[in-house]
């Protein structure tokens, strides 16, 4: 299974930690130190997580040939339409008729999920050429006022063309992929949630919500490296799920990994949920050495984790 | 792949026709006429598809060993939380740790959309028992006064146990399966529509739906027959996706086939969306006779349909 192109679209509005000071008094240090977050982006009121989809769709377009596409996997956990999903909308764009296509909610980890959905129509031979696309409009759920999380989310979205056999030599291979579902843990269902028609985005247990993720991104990412008969000397980039600057740190502490290793895009973008490993993969995808090793580990309400170690 | 058991659940409060002409001055018998709905169940104001899935899971676990359940498929278009998903949910009620659950969305089609990503997990040897739970809230969405389609919409959910291999005598043989998006027709991504943020649902081109529904559920329907070397002759009940019961009826017209061998409960629960053939398939389970061939077959906004065959 391979990774033959991605494509990422962030809108422009720009909101600055500024704003929160003048809304509820948050410091711009005080949200740099805890979070890391300098700035996220806003979609405008024109755009939501369909219109990202045909954008980063677009944008994908270019690097791959979409023409072909014979499944199409969605996800996101702010959908702007639950029944017309974005992987319809997707389809939609792209015309390409009768094909499987399904939307997908594990949080923030979603990414992976779509992508292990993806490996299993793959296994059965039901499609080889797959389109994952991954979008939050968290803006359109949050809450800017409240003190605890409203200062977190951002909006982006990504595409990623996954194909079962290689297609060409820069493409990304990908060697080991897990996810797992960690709503067992006594305040996974409460740890953090959107109910759409009741309140939207709320953190009430954040704390909780940090301990779990720099538990699980950890663990998993090694899981990732022992299913590949690789040690963490062998990881070139650790690309943890963009929710917290200090979590993503810890995870590096943890596995005894140098910052070096660490790729971030939380500063510019805040928490983009399931599409923030994305857009950062699509942001660096030109910068990665043949043959380096990076391990992408997620953490998501619910609870949810995964990991996967693809290969340059 | 094998149904080893199946549970459904619905609300108690009845909703009647009567409630939407008090509203609307839409009578019974013109509500009778057109959809076939007598009747359907709301949910109670502390209940949601989260909620709901605890209690289908509940009720499947005298009929199955759910202890060792390996993977977690939820699916909704109506959800109580986006983030914590109603698979989380269930994984926090059963306490089973560290297993893939992912909850989807392809709208009214999402039953077969479940048990298809539940191939892959088992074409990948990462499953070999799994939850599907299906949900709907539909009137936490809905504008009961809605001329147009207020009336159609019911609350209820269902929970199946899907094993790679077969469990006991009883199990039901999943013989042939497929899905697909249908969102390359023009209206697809208009014709039905559920909005969290603007609206909730809608239905602006209603006859696009029931025309592509009658068009996609035969050709479906066919399509799993070929791929067992079975005909129209084989079929002893088909259960369409239950949305109108004029549709229903014109997919049997469509495939040749008497109204006997039609599975209706629309007329009791209204548009259950994903979760109604589930909750048919429940009610019906213990009437099917050994060797019976049922074909489940479904169709949904976005568009999306799919077609599985199954054998008592």
């Amino acid at each position: 299974m391979y990774i033959h192109a991605v494509s990422h679209y962030l809108p422009t509005e720009i909101v600055g930690n500024e704003h929160f000071t003048r809304l509820n008094g948050l410091s711009s240090d005080w949200i740099i130190e805890r979070t890391g977050i300098r700035e996220r982006r806003k979609a405008s009121p024109g755009e939501n997580t369909n219109t990202m989809t045909v954008e980063v769709v677009r944008r994908l377009m270019p690097k791959a040939d979409l023409s072909t596409v014979d499944l199409i996997v969605g996800a996101t956990y702010t959908p702007y339409d639950t029944i017309v999903s974005l992987a319809h909308e997707a389809q939609h764009f792209l015309g390409i008729a009768d094909i499987p296509v399904v939307s997908i909610s594990t949080a923030c980890s979603s990414l992976l999920n779509a992508i292990e959905v993806v490996e299993g129509y793959f296994a059965l031979n039901k499609a080889s050429r797959a389109l994952v696309i991954v979008s939050e409009h968290n803006t359109a759920y949050n809450n800017d006022k409240d003190t605890v999380s409203g200062h977190l989310w951002g909006d982006g979205a990504a595409a990623l063309l996954i194909t079962k056999e290689r297609q060409q030599e820069s493409d990304f291979s990908i060697k080991a992929l897990l996810t797992g579902g960690a709503a067992h843990t006594p305040k996974a269902t409460t740890g953090v949630m959107l109910k759409p028609v009741d309140g939207g985005v709320s953190m009430p247990f954040g704390r909780d919500v940090f301990i779990n993720a720099c538990q699980y991104m950890p663990k998993a990412s090694l899981q990732v490296l022992e299913r590949c008969g690789l040690t963490l000397a062998d990881v070139d980039y650790v690309l943890p799920h963009q929710a917290n600057l200090r979590i993503s740190r810890n995870v590096m502490n943890t596995l005894g990994l140098p910052e070096e290793k660490l790729i971030s895009n939380i500063q510019m973008y805040g928490n983009t949920g399931c599409a923030g490993c994305a857009i950062a993969l699509s942001e660096q995808w030109d910068t990665f050495q043949k043959g380096q090793h990076i391990v992408i580990t997620v953490f998501g309400g619910g609870y949810s984790y995964g990991a996967m170690l693809i290969e340059a």
